[in-house]
């Protein structure tokens, strides 16, 4: 590590960091930092867990008194506020780093700004926008949801090749092959809820947990909420997922036996609304979707869908099988169109990541 | 071109010379041929169009007396037979050649190894096999013919994501984008000839052409026939197809207005029967299938596709919309499964290459 590298290098290095608390620091961001010194990187750190100290205090902690005069590279704008912890901005300027150079700013607009200002007012040289994009991608949930208040929503659809969830009985045992649902198990434990409607648990009794990760350990891994629309009140309390209520939030008419269990109760509202409560009562800013056709559209149709993640199977189920989208168009011009943005294979399965095109073509 | 090259690096060179005669030499099979002596390339050929000189001939002339002693690469077998040309392997032993490697063996067990057999009695080494799996991908209909009597069958479906043809009314322009449909253009360019049903020409009217392909004069195509499934006979004359009489071929019952026109007509008869007299009379060994869903259904559920090419594009139609496969199964035991072994983005769709499993898993 001895010769010069670049912002670029660096700050990726940072942004790696900050994916190792992808699974564990909701509902806060993830977030890397590293510390550079003469071209030789003297510390880093990331944020593991809500309540565990930020990236740049770990990073700050290992270069010690080396951190005079470096180089700070972080993912997301220092703090500038008391929280669990005292604000980085303070401790950074504290440490007597020469330069910050900084990815994404906060897109809180009460805050953004504050902690760059906090380091320029110190006579810190400060960076903003260095590998921007790619940072971003750690905190769609966090970031969309500090600027309008509301979840970033991925809806996970697994169909045929003709577009078929299930045979008409409900019988789906594999469409998708095993590298594709463990593909699922990622997202999941990236969100802060996953949802999904009260046919799907009648028909699968799902537990919409997460059970494996590749290369992590599950009991590093916060476990989403697990979510059931369910506008009647149906849910049978032998249903798997209440087996552990904790994490169980329902959408249902009063019930007192869920109130028993600890379950979350959530009145029947509507999904825009649904999304607005999840994100600013209980901070959940990453929402996967998944569930049957029906609450699948309705998301689609309503709007709310930010992303699609489509698993699709090399295999024809037929046309008396379950349609993957219910809706009812007459013409080409109501057509849902996306724009994709990745083609991943997963074993014979593959994986598109779709965002819906707003405006109609 | 001074250091000794591995054979392999030679015959991928005569592949991609024998690719550049890939949509002018039907019904015969795509050869290329280099002739190497002493680490240097001394002479190159490939077949462009039947009736003119093979790879071989061409290779030969340019290497001149200086073949004597040298290596010839060919992608197929030399021919042993004299047809509209004098036979290759003789024209090898001729040139007193020290060495060929060969790609394919002629798979026509009437004719196979003769070619080498003519060489080896002639004292010439021969090695076969190098790169053959990629040789094969030049010639799939012809050595499935020679082999089976039956031609290489795809099937290009294109669909929306939730595996949807068109809306209800039939509006189906367009579904996929530029990039998919030129992609269509190689392969009907590629293909003896191009099947279709009669419902999809009286909707569409379509021509099912070759008009433009990336970097190719479209005036060396030998384009493919046009073949309509016709059984009750309803093919207006006034269909744009039959403005170019002398490439279409029609399933039907026998019509005297279509023989006036110089169109050559076949007696209704059983899809693999059909496929037997294109391949066995006609020397139609590459058949492409572009229909709706009834005539697409038939061909993948009696088992008569050797690859299925289906372009996927990210928008949804809707269940009201057409479905690209129209069997009714009720069990998964009873689906369809392939095989993927090709996924290309082309635009904003994809493309999946994808061969039928025959036995059901």
């Amino acid at each position: 590590m001895s010769e010069l590298k670049s912002d670029q290098y660096w700050m990726q290095r940072a942004i790696e960091l900050a994916r190792l608390g992808q699974y564990s620091t909701k509902p806060n961001p993830n977030v890397g930092c590293v510390i550079v010194k003469d071209g030789q990187l003297i510390g880093e750190g990331f944020h593991p867990k809500a309540g565990q100290p930020h990236a740049e205090v770990f990073a700050l902690r290992q270069a010690g008194g080396n951190a005079k005069g470096a180089t700070a590279y972080v993912t997301l704008e220092p703090c500038s506020h008391y929280g669990r912890t005292p604000p980085c901005a303070e401790a950074l300027v504290k440490a007597q780093v020469r330069k910050v150079v900084v990815a994404c700013s906060d897109p809180n607009p009460l805050v953004a700004g504050k902690g760059v200002q906090i380091l320029r007012d110190a006579g810190i040289e400060v960076a903003i926008g260095v590998c921007e994009a790619l940072a971003k991608t750690l905190n769609f949930g966090f970031l969309k949801a500090m600027s309008t208040g509301l979840p970033y929503v991925r809806l996970k659809i697994a169909s045929s090749l003709d577009g078929r969830t299930a045979m008409a009985s409900g019988e789906s045992k594999w469409i998708t092959g095993t590298a594709a649902r463990q593909d699922v198990q990622h997202w999941r434990a990236f969100s802060g809820a996953v949802i999904t409607g009260i046919q799907t648990v009648l028909v699968d009794d799902c537990e919409l947990n997460v059970r494996s990760l590749d290369k992590v350990d599950i009991e590093t891994v916060v476990q989403p909420k697990r979510i059931v629309l369910d506008r009647q009140g149906q849910l049978p309390l032998s249903a798997k997922i209440l087996q552990n209520p904790e994490t169980v939030m329902v959408m249902t008419p009063f019930r007192q036996e869920l109130a028993d269990l600890g379950v979350i109760q959530l009145p029947p509202q509507p999904l825009n609304q649904l999304l607005q409560t999840l994100a600013q009562q209980y901070q959940i800013y990453d929402v996967l979707v998944e569930a049957g056709a029906t609450l699948s559209t309705a998301f689609l149709q309503q709007g709310l869908v930010d992303e699609m993640i489509s698993y699709v199977a090399p295999t024809l189920l037929g046309q008396s099988a379950r349609a993957m989208f219910n809706a009812e168009f007459s013409q080409m011009a109501e057509q849902l169109r996306f724009e994709l943005v990745d083609v991943t294979q997963l074993g014979q399965d593959i994986r598109l990541r779709l965002l819906p095109i707003q405006e109609m073509i």
